[in-house]
């Protein structure tokens, strides 16, 4: 990612709203060529696009001054957390004003009688378990990269234990939100539930900065489980270890994780990580409870059902040193799966989502479609969800190989929507998946459109995704 | 409830309009006058006001074309359920055409493989039960009546199992929705989770009717538990028996229902259910588990808590038989209420919903302020979410007791929203809280105008509800 895309089209008013910027903001705002690299793309395969300039806002003042600058203006805006984005949700497609929350670190609240605590945008993940631990309370959001809790609100991000404790849909309470004019709105209150309005926490979770900006986030937490157990599986077959899933969901086996992998996954994990697991399809399962006894008996229930369906060699642990040990092998898969090309591979991770009845279909398709790639593709899932991963481990410079991924993932795609399902479960639309949400959503689109309209008419909310903004009559 | 409402105004289409329903409904579209009056009321004190014309359709394309006919001849929509709204979200305010949805009352859909079922808005919730029977599956929101799966959908119904299983919000996947020109919608799909573009499945939830009509709805179902187990502690002190909710919650244990009744409410019990439980703070716990060992270890939890708190008395029950015993006095309050004043009283259920750590202020202070009130004020409350209902058994045509009740309830409300809550937590806005929407939300008022106006400009959706159309800039 050395070239950086050319914002087109340049706007009259740029170099007012520069000044302006840099008189709101001093140094925190800037048109340095390194900075505006570093802002023009996420951690996928996107090409980068940079913006004019990038602002570093301290508090949501400094937010609602920026957008009015940008409303003056007419100058797009384009919100940046972690940048950790897989479907290009950060590039400045039609240049304009990068706003880079980091700045916006600041822990403001953590109630542990209310098990709910209220953080500014660019609080990162890490630090708020940090700032979580001694309180008892956990937040179970966890989506691979060091992400910020803002980028994770917008995207909807999710993880490996929402099959238990539900994605960010469910874990946001409220929002602070800087609306294109610059207005500030907050979303919701703290209580639990509500049937006051409409519902414009989840109006503005998965937006993805195309109808405001982010700048406050008012979570859920959960008491951590005074006993956890972490078990690893293998199976003779796919099939069987996703028939143990759907068996152990539809018991109401409460798993707090459960997590599917490939042979190929496997093979690489054994391999970065020096283990010698069996390079088979294997379940990952992490049970939380009242007691050791609870969590010995959830994974006996779990253990059966896996038995029953040609899984062996079902090993288990409570103790923490052994549980990170089982677990290694699953965090480190990314870097596994870049070993497996060392100094070529770009890992391009795809997923779709699917109803649960529908995941071996759609996996076991999908694996047979891959066969022949020109590259390794293993794959991961939060398969409690029916949520999965596809990984192209690929050359990005082999033209070859990266036609073969985008058609790959193409026809995933569109078995997933077929089968009832999305085409993205927890990755978001951004650049990449913007052709399929008509596929998807059909005339319910023209209701995203009419919302954008209505949220931002001008179309300088990280304007080129989601959607375009256009009335409904 | 005699006297009929004068709608107001007039519509010009409005014979034409009715040819036209009649024509395309035969005798399920009808002016009789005993018809409207039924659909001119729910179950609220609010003055009734009927519409002009009721239709009963029994299927989408139905109800697309009567919402054609709306949108020809500018006459109003007021979607209609069971009628059993407490807040008048079903009053014909201005007139128009009522859509019953209780002719379209087919269950489309259950698949136990993953865990949610499709029906008509129309299917009453005892209906869907008893079609759930024998899947191992059940459906937990369960608010006081019967009323149908549309309705709750659209008011984002609750009730006692939400504390676990969640609200409307939690467990509606998907919907199909006619909107304000007829066109026909499908929100979300039967993934369990999706980043993919709006959540318009949450938007619509909780609308009540303002931004379109709801025709089915896809909801997630959960397993039916191995054990269940009952139990019922009195307390010393109604801030004893909060604080013991509070700790059960923090702590982790998996309560399925956790309701407080105060003195008020244990005595109509009593008297009404012929029962001789202490006139004193209540809680009624219902524990769900993988077998009895669990069930019997999370009451034991509960128990401790309890009597820490001055809990004694701790009775609690396995077998269905003494469970059903135990509950009964729960679900009876709503005619225990109305026998403290037989043949004169009215029930008006009011609730509010606070953070939990200020449920116990917000209870004790709302019952300092009701203390000599002329007319008896039970408490209920779905206490593990925060929300509690005072009910004001009150004689309808005496206007002191009237205007005290509304004095009372409005400074229940203020109090509630001090302290960050909402000011309803599952009875929604309809006509009685509209006063209170902008004082809860502030500038994000204008957000739900701007939305409202985005999808129906010409405020033809159950207008006079929730916000008049407005745009945001």
């Amino acid at each position: 990612m050395t070239s950086v895309g050319t914002p087109a089209p340049a706007y009259p008013g740029l170099n007012a709203a520069t000044e302006e910027l840099k008189s709101l903001l001093g140094k925190r705002a800037t048109t340095a060529a390194a900075v505006r690299e570093q802002h023009s793309h996420g951690e996928s395969y996107h090409t980068p696009a940079a913006p004019d300039v990038v602002c570093f806002p301290q508090n949501t003042e400094e937010v609602s001054e920026i957008l009015k600058i940008s409303a003056k203006h007419q100058i797009p805006v384009i919100p940046f957390g972690a940048g950790t984005s897989n479907e290009g949700h950060v590039h400045a497609v039609r240049g304009g004003i990068t706003i880079d929350m980091r700045e916006m670190n600041k822990i403001i609240r953590i109630s542990p009688g209310d098990l709910d605590a209220t953080v500014e945008a660019g609080v990162l993940r890490k630090q708020f378990q940090k700032a979580l631990s001694n309180t008892g309370l956990t937040f179970f959001v966890d989506p691979g990269p060091d992400c910020t809790l803002g980028g994770m609100a917008s995207t909807r991000a999710s993880g490996t234990a929402a099959v238990r404790y539900g994605t960010m849909r469910e874990n946001v309470l409220s929002l602070k939100v800087v609306l294109a004019d610059g207005r500030v709105i907050q979303t919701g209150t703290r209580a639990r539930k509500s049937s006051a309005g409409y519902d414009l926490t989840r109006l503005f979770v998965g937006s993805e900065g195309t109808l405001g900006v982010i700048t406050e986030v008012t979570l859920r937490l959960h008491p951590l489980p005074e006993a956890v157990g972490t078990a690893v599986c293998s199976f003779e077959t796919l099939h069987g270890a996703i028939e143990a899933v759907i068996e152990t969901i539809q018991l109401g086996v409460p798993v707090a994780r459960i997590e599917l992998a490939d042979e190929v996954t496997m093979d690489a994990a054994n391999r970065f990580s020096k283990m010698n697991y069996p390079v088979a399809p294997t379940l990952f399962y992490e049970f939380h409870g009242r007691n050791t006894e609870d969590v010995k008996d959830q994974a006996a229930m779990a253990q059966s059902l896996a038995e029953e369906h040609g899984g062996s060699g079902f090993e288990w642990a409570t103790q923490l040193e052994d549980r990170e040990k089982l677990w290694k092998a699953r965090h480190d898969v990314h870097y596994a799966f870049l070993a497996l090309r060392p100094g070529v591979g770009q890992s391009w991770a795809h997923d779709v989502c699917v109803p649960i009845s529908r995941l071996a279909d759609c996996i076991l398709e999908t694996k047979k479609d891959n066969v022949g790639a020109p590259f390794p593709i293993p794959l991961v899932g939060h398969v409690g969800d029916g949520n999965f991963h596809m990984t192209y481990v690929l050359d990005p410079t082999n033209e070859a190989e990266v036609a073969a991924a985008h058609s790959l993932d193409d026809r995933m795609v569109r078995r997933a929507l077929a089968m009832g399902g999305t085409c993205t479960g927890e990755h978001g639309i951004g650049l990449g998946k913007m052709k399929y949400l008509e596929l998807e959503h059909g005339p319910a689109t023209d209701v995203m459109r009419a919302i954008k309209y209505a949220l931002d008419p001008e179309n300088r909310m990280n304007p080129g995704k989601m959607v375009e903004p256009h009335t409904l009559f």
